[in-house]
């Protein structure tokens, strides 16, 4: 695979062994009260329980788990709101490479302090000023470390198509498949696993409705750039889509829709209540979009949802849902 | 089995043949940040994500699974801070049993609505001047319904010990397990499953600090009546042990220790936090008694720990874990 080419199915079971033994097989969960109140049978993928907290543990292992031997004592740089940032610094640590981590000034404390606590250095930068992508390029001249994008990167999309790969084959074939959307690069795996193993599934997208560039660059037929999305949802404040993701989610997606911070917070309390799990923001824009109708299902239908992270700092989470 | 017979760890198999395919067969959860902070290995078995939110489920069909066909007509009542009363409405709904639960006047609005959800009918009382049991053997008289009690009963007592022959099975041996503490019908399982399984393991019950009749009982060789302590462990505000459950808890625990409000709240924290899941004040009782050093472990073992429930409504949890 050259890093030009667009991943393919194959790419993501070459992932799927990858990690095998060393990303955890996230448990399916699954509430009647949620299937009443949605009319179908909903099957979430639950990724907060993912190591580091984040389905992104996924994509970074794959990614550095293929790095040569000059890679490898060079180091890795990644730039990341949060979930990458501690998933690359997992990783590194795991495979005994050296990572730098470019993390915005409002990151989360808790995903700035598990990413030190990995043993990464971090590099702190304003997300409303400052370019991380090329802060991130900078430290690579100097150092010759590889640069592991959070999602523009053909090894980073097949590792995080792992996750609806395994939910596919726990739960079974999907009629609808719901994914949270930042840059495009979970959902882009989540589609080549999704056409490999249940193809007449109807694949949705979800990003914040303050930054609905992937819904808009869908219409337009070209990437579309925004500035910095102001939403709860952290984890998808991406301004664009990347070269990879794009024509994926073009060629794959039944549509992108929206979710807001009120349909966010709410989403919270469902999976809160419901299922008794902490997820974060982000994580629920799957489930907020099909709690919304935004998502549309006929009754009875099987549908898959990614819960895409838990790395809330309690006292957040807490002010969230409190009513 | 007779009634007054204490149960045996056949009758544990037979309770798990029973609720196989009804109950689930819940997750075994673990955090490497959980087990540096302990300094053992902490293997939690995750009964909030049983059905109707607590391991309650498996003891209530257990023992319904067994009424003959007069039974079945005449029904069941049951008498509950909450969870038992969800569990025996709901067993009974699947069963199709009439049943009538006796819940008191400050149970958790989720609870007495879940119950009502299920099917059943609901007699509330003043947990602190009427007495339960004799309201509950008044409706049985009348109506010919046979009486389910919470913890004092074979069935119940067998049922429950599924849990930890489930969590001994999918996680392997244990050095110590903590469970816990009400009326005993969970420890008392826990014990026979235990003895079977991993006869080595040191078993410890917990209950709340405002309400230590089971350590005081053990003390004494009798079963202390106390009055109904105020606690935030809802689940665990029983007065005394029970005639089957004291005597298997004092030939089978190590100890009877306890954990105060304040442990628990600490508790419910930390699951939230490090484990993303919303356990109510009940269901943490073992964790906090871990993490206050109540339970004492040696560096590296293996500890089994059931969270019981889940079942605390999502305002109450937010006011308790807030800072």
């Amino acid at each position: 695979m050259t890093p030009a080419a667009l991943p393919t199915y194959a790419d993501v079971q070459a992932a799927a062994a990858a990690i095998s033994g060393t990303a955890h097989r996230t448990p399916v969960l699954t509430s009647t009260r949620l299937d009443d109140r949605v009319g179908a049978r909903v099957l979430l993928k639950a990724e907060h329980l993912q190591r580091v907290g984040a389905f992104k543990f996924r994509g970074a292992y794959t990614a550095l788990s293929a790095f040569d031997d000059g890679q490898r004592a060079a180091g890795v740089v990644a730039y990341s709101s949060g979930n990458h940032a501690q998933a690359v610094a997992l990783a590194a640590r795991e495979l005994g490479i050296p990572a730098t981590i470019v993390m915005p000034l409002d990151a989360p404390t808790l995903k700035v302090a598990a990413t030190q606590g990995y043993g990464a250095r971090v590099i702190r930068y304003d997300r409303y000023t400052q370019d991380r992508e090329q802060i991130g390029r900078e430290i690579a001249a100097e150092s010759g470390a590889t640069v592991i994008p959070p999602y523009d990167h053909p090894h980073v999309i097949a590792g995080q198509g792992t996750a609806v790969k395994e939910l596919i084959e726990d739960a079974g074939a999907l009629d609808v498949l719901v994914v949270p959307l930042g840059g495009g690069g979970l959902l882009s795996g989540s589609i080549l696993a999704a056409r490999a193993l249940c193809p007449q599934a109807r694949v949705y997208g979800v990003e914040p409705a303050a930054g609905d560039d992937a819904r808009r660059s869908l219409e337009q037929g070209r990437i579309v750039h925004i500035d910095t999305p102001v939403t709860i949802a952290d984890g998808a404040q991406t301004q664009h889509l990347g070269e990879l993701t794009f024509p994926i989610l073009r060629e794959g997606v039944e549509a992108v829709v929206t979710a807001t911070d009120e349909e966010l917070v709410e989403a919270m309390r469902v999976v809160a209540s419901t299922l008794k799990q902490v997820v974060e923001p982000t994580g629920v824009l799957g489930l907020a979009a099909l709690l919304s109708g935004a998502v549309p299902v006929r009754a009875g239908e099987r549908v898959g949802v990614v819960l895409t992270g838990g790395n809330v700092d309690l006292e957040r989470f807490t002010q969230l849902v409190a009513q």
